[in-house]
């Protein structure tokens, strides 16, 4: 099947190779459809709908700013486990909008609600199936502070509904995955399976973020389906735990963002044993699976930060907790002097010392040891013996670039995921709403 | 009197008018001079040296940073509050430099006090003064881990303490604060004065600093000079107080240094009565004399920021706490969004909400009132109703940005200067070395 792409696709896309991405697989239970409200006045596909035909199990993340999306607000006020449906707009955050954006929102999801109530009323099975609004949930992506376009989606969601489909081929998850992109120059898609029990389960997930990549998830969504059937409050768990590793160890620029969501949706149709225990063993192998699967994804969005032109894995080793660990980790991967070092493909390791220094953790400067790629720079409070820049320098015009800091203290470490500063960043940023 | 600025300026400096700046006066007991030891390898002033005859009252402020410079360490072993002379290098921070760092500069204290001694034996007084390595306080401010050029700086100190002169008038104050520069494009100066008591008191200072100021001192020095007769640890008190609101309410990048410092000396000749009590009276008229000084240099260092075009004032009210305010302040003041927006001239309020949001403090969100100049542009949690983007548009070309965020929650308030983020800035840090 060859879907005509010119049409639905962000036009940042088009220069994608399809053969860069991975294949997405359907997840049996889950439809989904994403076309365009002209949000953008360029007619890029700009809506998606994710629908569960009999619901979904589902845990969700989301941004701990204290300035939040009408949106996020919806779905916190949420108390059930149960949904039917995910929508998705970009192009505004629905945040700062007041009331008007809160009522805008309840007419999109009434919409919503009566279109797919209609669509199981029309299904084979015959089954007419009622859709309230508490059974959708909804993520939105863009500008802060103008105001909702409700009308123009509201118009869009028949049609939406219309297009929803069961077959998840590629070209449907790359779709899909490009209408939730911003300044994202990739939509970023990641599959993986596993077994629970001796059942295959499926899964798939797609995200979106650029710029405002923070720890505590900044401007990023990401929305992950499986055919496992797992109860809700042990999806959370498992989810809480591999975010620690993965989303909430990246960062683009240490900005936070008022729209962040991290979901995942489990339909049940894989049709493994019932799950009567987070510790179950069964589970190792889904919450490995859904570790590399957010790993994956957490690194496409660092790669394709604003302006990002290197990546940049800093492991901090030797501390004390894993809590000092990663603070010394997000005070390098934040600091903009560091960051333009790396763009400016300087072995400046100074900075490397003096984001060390201002972490505010208890750190003993005589016992860090750093390391660029496989070259030990520094170590007993001055440049090591065996430092030869021009090596160094070699290595920091590669496009991944990898920092060890050895603080010597103890046996605790984490990895942090970054990117570097360009002039393309303040350049994308200066001018984003012109 | 004219001297020729050439042969020992920055050569950045050149295009700075003298007329800019404020006109420093001499202060009484105290002897400067900045030379070329050739740090920099273009003849420019990189080593000063500031002198007081009889000794002085001090107090000094450090970085936080947990990596700190070989000179901070030494200051910090000082345990004394008197001192004869205090010398400052630039190029070079003497940081991760090892234990041939702390060596080096043992070796140029020795000198240095030798040379000194000397110089007092040869005094109109005849009364010859033995000055000890301990009676030296230093500072650096350059590159991280390269070997501290202890040779080249010791070479000169004969010459650095031979051209000590008590006249310091306004080309002398102007070489010296040109001679501690490193990215800055321009010296910052003031002056101030003040009574205590019916004795005018005379309070010069100088200050450098770029990229790297954040709250807690970064990258920053800052020497102040004063006649007024006040013991060490009032001075203390006073310089802690003063800083909280000026040079600790600033930020560039929010990056630490380590090797930052701000210092006030005091030579007593003044005479004015002796001080007994930091609550005297006597001295509230030199607390906001210090105050306006400081905020000063701290403004000039924020208008100096690395790649710097526009100068932002945030003002944060209605707080419950200060430390509420200044939170806010500082999430603000530090986003890169929010920087970035403010180079293109976008009056993206969003971004404003935004970084309030992640402030980490307990905001109400539909309590927050957004001023942009005189602008109000959000409030009741959407954009304001009399908010006319084209009139802010017209006002975010000026050169010099107000922000007002009332909280709606008290009535705490803190003020934070920062500037804005431009491509200029990541040129300049990128290639930072070479």
């Amino acid at each position: 099947m060859t879907l005509n792409l010119k049409n639905f696709l962000n036009p940042k896309v088009k220069a994608s190779k399809m053969g860069e991405f991975q294949e997405l697989q359907p997840i049996d239970g889950l439809e989904v459809s994403a076309i365009s409200a002209d949000l953008y006045g360029d007619g890029r596909d700009d809506i998606c709908l994710f629908y569960f035909q009999e619901g979904a199990n589902f845990a969700a993340v989301y941004t701990t700013s204290r300035v939040t999306s009408a949106s996020i607000n919806w779905n916190l006020k949420i108390k059930r486990h149960f949904v039917k449906a995910l929508m998705v707009n970009t192009q505004n955050a629905n945040t700062f909008t007041g009331i008007k954006g809160a009522q805008g929102l309840k007419e999109v999801a009434q919409s919503l609600a009566k279109n797919l109530t209609l669509k199981s009323s029309q299904s084979d099975k015959g089954t007419s199936d009622i859709v309230k609004i508490t059974d959708l949930l909804f993520a939105s992506t863009g500008v802060i502070g103008e105001d909702f376009p409700h009308i123009k989606i509201k118009n869009r969601i028949p049609d939406l509904v219309k297009k929803l489909r069961v077959e998840q081929n590629k070209f449907v998850w790359f779709k899909v995955a490009s209408s939730i992109m911003t300044t994202d120059t990739k939509p970023k898609l990641a599959y993986e399976e596993c077994k629970i029990g001796n059942k295959l389960i499926k899964i798939s997930g797609i995200a979106k973020g650029s710029g405002m990549i923070a720890p505590n998830m900044a401007t990023m969504l990401s929305f992950i389906f499986t055919d496992a059937n797992i109860p809700s409050i042990f999806l959370k768990a498992i989810l809480k735990k591999v975010m620690t590793t993965t989303f909430n160890a990246i960062t683009v620029d240490g900005d936070t963002s008022t729209n962040d969501m991290v979901a995942i949706f489990s339909t049940g149709k894989a049709k493994n044993s019932k799950i009567y225990n987070v510790l179950d063993p069964k589970l190792i192998d889904f919450e490995k699976a859904l570790h590399r699967l957010c790993l994956n994804l957490a690194k496409q969005i660092v790669s394709d930060g604003e302006g990002a032109k290197k990546f940049i894995t800093i492991n901090i080793i030797g501390a004390r907790s894993a809590s000092m660990a990663k603070n010394v980790a997000f005070s390098v991967a934040n600091s903009p002097l560091f960051k333009t070092a790396i763009a400016g493909e300087d072995p400046n390791w100074g900075r490397i010392v003096m984001a060390v220094g201002k972490s505010g953790e208890n750190i003993v400067s005589n016992k860090i040891k750093v390391k660029i790629g496989n070259h030990l720079v520094a170590e007993q409070n001055m440049a090591s013996k065996d430092y030869k820049e021009q090596e160094v320098k070699e290595y920091m015009k590669w496009g991944s670039i990898e920092i060890e800091i050895d603080l010597g203290l103890g046996s605790a470490s984490f990895s942090v995921y970054t990117c570097d500063f360009t002039k393309e960043y303040v350049e994308i940023n200066a001018d984003y709403r012109n």
